[in-house]
């Protein structure tokens, strides 16, 4: 079945937001096997959603629109769709009450505008939305289904998860299956030519997608018939497992990041991190992790080498002799941080991310990551490429894949 | 003028790849002056390039397409677009010698298909990319601008900037000029009925756009005259600023974190951050921002309590007595981290980001925000709603909300 995703919103057509809604959206349908044929952004104006409609329509089993549900009067998405389809608008009694209480709740002031958003078309069911006044709308017309979502990502994401997937997979036929793997350790390329055999059989389909340090990998069965799908992706998982094995890091579509956390979770491996060049990015990637605190006991962030020394206890010697951004001062930061609380493992990262900072010596991009684990500690002198942003990732990115390397050959 | 957005790619349909490019453009094309419209992302398939071509060129001046111009089979944007404006592939001579050179420098076999990559349309100009192997096009047909550029994002900008900016710059004619505002503190209706008699004007167009914790509101006056334009700008500026001048928090597109960031460095005003709750994601925030090493000493994620006591020396009684999520360890968080390296500022975060760990004394939610300043410190206990991922971001734009208070208010 086909789907198209319509963001509504002048925010991302003016550059001051990224479409991350399309991403999400596109990554959910097509877990559901919708074949997602087409993003299209639009200005909130009515005659671009109808034109757009026009256009589209036909060509579509499911439309999702995100945006334009808000309280203010250029939030036209539903004023627009429900004429399309010949709607009237009638206004929802529960909606109405829960606004009337969220408002109250809040301490906010129930203006004339809000209660526009109690509104529904008239053969449509709304979809609640526990995280702000916007209720979503799902219906059908001539067998094509459309919904309208909120444009804030929090919202839509949720209620998506929460009310969305179910309708939508009483409403799809199952005619592939999907299985995932997270690859680390080679590139594409190299991936790509391990099994250039596979990407040529005509019975499955496979895709990679790399991120930094990271591939993940897809393996699709098409078939109507469940038990043909599920040989299928047996027999061709096996056969990548034997050539695959020591690159494999997750059988699903877990990150790097995810699996190593969870894994430190699920045995109780407990760590402490010192950062320099990353500012915090390894702890708030661990932190994103629920149930995280049982094992990450401290993080630090010592920007200044005041911080290194006064906090980490880092030397001032090693500091004055071979630099912050060194293989000594990133081997005392994460043997140092290890130490105060007794963590089994402590991480550091020390290097210039740019864009100002480089040296012919030490260029940006240089990075130390490290790692002190029981008796051993192994540091790795990186050169990244890119943006600031870019060599922040790819370095934390480096500090997991080093925690993994040294879990997976230790435990 | 109008301009439109294209993104050929099956891997962004997918999900796999995140579509930077549009947002790239857009934030460029603003600069330029023209209207983005609309951005739309196609698959690799000829049908649906020219209904897209169909549909939308009638309504455009420009159009920028990114993608499907490598050398496999499936990248056919080239030929698709070439065909429909009825325009001839010829081989370009000096690509050709630009090809053939590029693949021995690399040691790699010049396949047939790459030759494919010289072929230019009969009445287009090439872009060279000198950071791969597939040129950029661009060509003027009935008054519509037709460029089409790489898939990748660091060939597409830099191809953007070292050649298609100036070639637009002589193609376009100012008409509309934007003012934009940074406004916190009040929600987005409540900012909207302060300004409902301006919004209904007609000389002007006003945008809001809300992110958690803040609100970008844009002004633009659209007239071919430059100075009218400035002259409704300012008269618009002077009565907004009477009437929300203790919300505006800056007078240009960027966020309350970069304004707050680059306050602190403009005013050498150092910090440190001790962080629970929010795990690292005021130190990455703050460490995002180029330049901040001068004022950021130290960030701490303490998450254990015993991080609290050893490392923070917050008070074995006072986590005793109050628990880590209360108004008093909050306190002695940012005051001690303040000490450590007497920064000017000391900030911190404790409460309960969830899904777990709430109880109905200390719900989900619950968060003390802190900020120890001079001889002041102000602690906030806070009740945000959301999933995990709301609750730590609203924490952090409030920490910053009240660092901007107390910096606004007293310098």
């Amino acid at each position: 079945m086909k789907a198209i995703i319509a963001n509504i919103g002048n925010e991302i057509l003016f550059g001051s937001v990224l479409n991350t809604n399309a991403n999400y959206l596109t990554n959910k349908l097509t877990e559901l096997n919708y074949d997602v044929v087409n993003h299209t952004v639009l200005k909130d104006n009515r005659e671009e959603i109808i034109n757009f409609l026009d256009n589209n329509l036909e060509n579509t089993d499911l439309i999702i629109f995100t945006g334009g549900l808000g309280p203010t009067q250029d939030d036209l998405t539903k004023f627009t769709i429900a004429d399309y389809f010949n709607q009237n608008l009638i206004s929802n009694e529960e909606l109405e009450e829960d606004l009337k209480k969220w408002f109250k709740d809040h301490n906010l002031e129930l203006t004339p505008n809000n209660l526009r958003q109690a509104l529904i078309p008239e053969r449509a069911q709304y979809i609640y939305n526990p995280y702000g006044t916007a209720p979503g709308i799902i219906f059908e017309e001539s067998n094509k289904i459309i919904i309208l979502l909120p444009g804030p990502p929090r919202e839509m994401k949720n209620m998506f998860e929460e009310s969305v997937i179910d309708y939508l997979k009483k409403n799809s036929k199952q005619l592939s299956e999907s299985k995932f793997y997270g690859i680390t350790g080679i590139g594409e390329s190299i991936l790509e030519d391990r099994i250039l055999d596979l990407i040529a059989k005509e019975d499955i389909d496979i895709a990679t997608y790399a991120k930094p340090g990271e591939i993940l990998l897809r393996v699709t069965a098409i078939d109507e018939n469940h038990s043909v799908r599920n040989r299928k992706l047996e027999y061709y998982e096996n056969i990548i497992r034997s050539r695959l094995e020591k690159n494999i890091f997750t059988y699903s579509k877990a990150s790097l990041i995810e699996t190593v956390a969870n894994y430190l979770i699920d045995n109780n491996i407990t760590i402490s991190s010192a950062e320099s060049c990353t500012g915090g990015l390894i702890s708030t990637n661990l932190t994103n992790i629920p149930g995280i605190s049982k094992v990450f006991y401290l993080g630090l962030v010592t920007y200044a080498n005041e911080a290194k020394e006064k906090v980490l206890g880092v030397k001032k010697e090693t500091l004055e002799k071979f630099g912050a951004v060194s293989e000594e001062t990133c081997t005392e930061m994460c043997q140092n941080v290890r130490k105060i609380l007794n963590t089994d493992i402590g991480v550091a990262t020390t290097g210039i991310a740019g864009p100002g900072g480089g040296t012919k010596e030490k260029p940006v991009g240089l990075v130390y990551t490290g790692i002190a684990f029981k008796d051993k500690t192994v540091i790795v002198k990186n050169y990244f490429s890119g943006t600031r942003e870019d060599i922040r990732i790819r370095t934390v990115n480096k500090v997991f894949q080093m925690i993994r390397e040294e879990l997976f050959t230790s435990y």
